[in-house]
């Protein structure tokens, strides 16, 4: 089958390679629509390390082509989508509440990291009946991929964010990870959204979303800006969805004492990301700091098509630029300059 | 009245002042005994900045010498405990369940920060009714003195740790704090308790207050005998009770994915601290870092004394030293330098 | 001043009485708009027992007219908003997150139960800085006067419902804390909303604040059309806003195992409310009961005000009937009867 | 194989019958030591209706016999503990935090309940991986027995009663698993623990496991002598451990406003559990009402087994009388009628 894979840090290619096969408990899904992920590039230039040959893409939906023996909700023909995080439903970090740290840190998230990912013709899932769900008839496969990953993510990011019904929130960067915070904290009930992000288009799809204020971080200080906006109170909950030192900072010097600082935002990089010690409170000001992996699993996903069901959010406004498969490679190096504003480019199988 | 105060950055003395009068809502305290905290010591060199003629000690209990004409539930001659920390109950941030932040960052902190402290002859308390605490019969006040910051502070400490019944705990430093965060794991059923520290007479006060290991950290890695005394997993929780850069960076390095660092310890001195970020997960570990000032009021006062009423701790054992009122000087002296492997000295009034 | 009150049981007048004193946390407030609430109904016909020239009402904004001396916040001329709840906030219970709980059951509710409600010319508000909010200019008497009962009780019952981002939830009857109750159930971000009425217009009103599905308990047991809505699961929150068994039996019957009945109807009438022990899983299912009583406080109208500043939420849908304050006793009447499809009486003051 | 199996209401047996085979995540287990639970009497009395040649027993550890091809942790040899609820993992109730309830309400009830138990030669234990937990050699297997149902199930009531460090609870019954629930409100930091029991061995054992003060519900109304004890405030928390709808209604007139009632006792007979209307605060007073199935897991095991480690709880004094597996029928009469002051009959297998 064809597969776009990494091979070596810096180095893609669209190759041949064998086709998976499924485990007692697993299935194989034949992928329909697909998005690259900002973190596919992440990957590619060495993030979590060298890999030869690894499948790209932790984004679709598609068509189940054959299930494991022991399978019991799936079967071949189903249209599904499966989550980019692939939890070990029967680890002890899963049975603790945190299924995407099943076995190790971020040990949830398998494809295009401990195996191939979905940039094939055909994919590999573990645990279907944990980690698929079905798509219903009224949902397309378009709207439907975006809950494998930016709208669990972003949104996951407003909900650990502990926003009090009628609160304030920051939403430090709108790409689309962010955008979908911020409608996240719209979902949450929120009083004051306050979207951080100098991208033009981004600001207006914030807008759309649900941001209440858009602050130019490129025009001023946003922090200064957020204080402005709050009686120089800060806000309830800032979330970070960058992964930017400057950005987790800015976060703690946003949030008032009692507040909660909500990363999304993988970091990359450097090796400490520094806590402002007197707007921390000098470690007293009860602002906590709390981190997530994108939640995966059935249950979350469907949870996920009931608010596209019910068109309490269309993801689709994201998608920027489309590309058949064939033309994945440019698909990614868009999505690496993140040219011609570039937001998602959604792939199509076939 | 006599009082013990600062007068400038480094500057102490036992001197006369008048005493306070109580508005509607308030009482005046006549110490019988207090304690001295290593926050008077840095407070006195300078951690809120300068003070001039300010009253130290905020570790007190007493006779109630006149109420205001609002307080209901206290008179003269009543023998009461007041916490470190005296909130505004009506203000937003303690509706919000974050009393010790009442109107500003640690603004429930009254005592020897914005007014005079509890180390005189009398002493003022705002909201009485809120703030001070019946002492039964049957508890001493050395022993009631306990529940006034390090029983609460420490306690806390265990209680924001998220310790599962049976979980994992280390804590770092065994300070009157830490070793109060030590039994409060006790407390919250933890099941294996990691004490880290140096001194001999702490580490055997550890074992006494529930530590099932002692890692001395002079003697190698933290982390690392962390890691051996948990099958390589890291602790559920970890508790900073020092307030240095190295010991959270740490806390961060010895909890697992989806486990909590818990902060009592006052961070003075660096613009920042760090956080370790390959060992936090790129901020998506799950790995939460949360944060405490000293819970006060009536309640969790009321709440602390029960424990003392059965038994279930005795902080008498952290008192090394004893001093009267005139000695005041000697034994802030002694607390500043930790001599004599000082732990709590506690002051006698009259 | 003129009050409208109750004047033993099934009796009321509008009476001629003296204006109130402020203590010296106290503010006097002079109403400008009102709502008239089915709970003054129930209570003039003996739900709390019998009262002698009570003066009726507990959701009012107006104009503060005086202040007690030690009050910070608010000066006469303010234009604000009082929560039907009022509660003493350095109160244990308050200090334990229950202030509308405060010193005894139900303690916080003291308009028109303990001291004298606000269908007057003055009202005595306790404890001003605590329980009142500034309006801003830009929300009218009539939308502001909502968050004082309606919003804040309705919303209340969808956020203690433990509803997960996407999930599903039953509301039992949609009179005007129902309605809210939906309304909060959309702003949680449910992804599969079900209210259950049989009156025509508040069917039309609770799909335009939110539900999904209405189900006409006239046509069907309600239970029966939940499972069939969804999939035989059962709704992951059903929300009781209504007060009767029946209703609270049904929420039972329709939650899944591991689901949440959050009630905030007030239960009259009889010794008992019943369980249905089966469908409750034999007190095994994780089936949780949860109650609440009208959250108050100066924070949570401040929250509640953003969100009408938003334009999140329009509660003056539900006002139906306006009447002048000499005219309050013909809104008790219509309130009383439910006549005319009324849902909520707004009183003009003046 | 040899296996003591329920044949009908009201008929045991000890019959041969066939050993079973595992499927590939799948374990057999040879006991070594169980114990009779009284929920197996309900079972034979008809508790979950008719069963024929059903093996009783869930309490057990033992040797693994055998393991499916796709177990990880375990190998034959292993001395290992089961819960007595075995969950699917990735069930979406266990995603949602409920494996008990997994697939559906008390669905990871399987042993002696869907499947045959464990008091057999050979007991079938599903997903291997996920509900066994090795035993360390420091434990025997007669205190590791008590870990797989009256531990986990008692502490549950404790953990879920959501009691504040310092807080008091009434735990209402002290057969094993309300001794199980004192003990567990002292692992969990309860400030004063009032246990109600009238049986003399139980009230001793009770005072054993941390009860400060035992109410006899034969001397008197111990919801008074409660209120009596608490000052006329009622407990913070009020656990059930026996399933009598005359209990369930004293936990609720027993807890103070707030407070939360936590059920673990089985409820069988009537249609109807009985909430009392106005000490419930006609649904207003945030009285809670929680439930839970013994929760279960290889995660949970290990940590109970860690509080046998550490020596902080000494389950074995439940143990009165031993039987061998040959004389289990005289086990289950004598713990179906509670003669000679049973507690906890211990199976000997071999």
């Amino acid at each position: 089958m064809k597969a776009f894979v990494m091979d070596g840090i810096g180095e893609t290619a669209l190759v041949e390679k064998d086709s998976p096969e499924p485990g007692p408990m697993d299935a194989i899904l034949e992928p329909t629509v697909g998005l690259v992920c900002t973190s596919d590039c992440h990957t590619v230039h060495g993030a979590i390390g060298d890999r030869e040959n690894l499948t790209l893409g932790h984004e679709v939906v598609g068509i189940v082509d054959e299930v494991g023996s022991a399978v019991e909700d799936f079967e071949a023909g189903d249209r599904v989508a499966v989550g980019a995080i692939t939890p070990d439903w029967n680890s002890e970090a899963a049975q603790a509440g945190h299924s995407s740290q099943s076995n190790q840190a971020l040990g949830g998230w398998k494809f295009a990291n401990v195996k191939d990912g979905t940039f094939a013709e055909y994919a590999h899932v573990n645990d279907a009946d944990g980690n698929l769900v079905h798509i219903p008839d009224g949902i397309s496969d378009h709207e439907a991929v975006y809950i494998t990953d930016m709208m669990t993510t972003g949104f996951a990011g407003a909900e650990n964010a502990n926003i009090p019904l009628g609160g304030t929130v920051a939403v430090f960067a709108q790409g689309p990870v962010g955008l979908m915070a911020t409608k996240g904290a719209a979902l949450q009930g929120a009083g004051k959204i306050i979207a951080v992000e100098t991208v033009e288009s981004r600001q207006r799809l914030a807008r759309e979303y649900g941001a209440d204020h858009v602050v130019d971080f490129q025009k001023g200080d946003p922090v200064a800006e957020i204080m402005e906006l709050t009686d120089d109170e800060g806000v309830d909950s800032a979330i970070e969805a960058l992964g930017s030192d400057q950005t987790l900072q800015d976060c703690i010097k946003a949030v008032k004492p009692g507040g909660t600082v909500s990363n999304v935002g993988y970091h990359g990089g450097d090796e400490f990301r520094h806590i402002p010690r007197e707007e921390w409170g000098v470690g007293m000001a009860e602002i906590n700091i709390v981190t997530d992996l994108c939640p995966g699993g059935s249950l979350r996903l469907k949870r996920l098509l009931r608010l596209l069901e019910q068109g309490r959010v269309d993801p689709t406004k994201m998608t920027t630029h489309e590309f058949d498969f064939e033309d994945v490679q440019e698909a990614f190096n868009m999505m690496d300059t993140k040219e011609d504003d570039i937001i998602k480019p959604l792939i199509h199988f076939n």
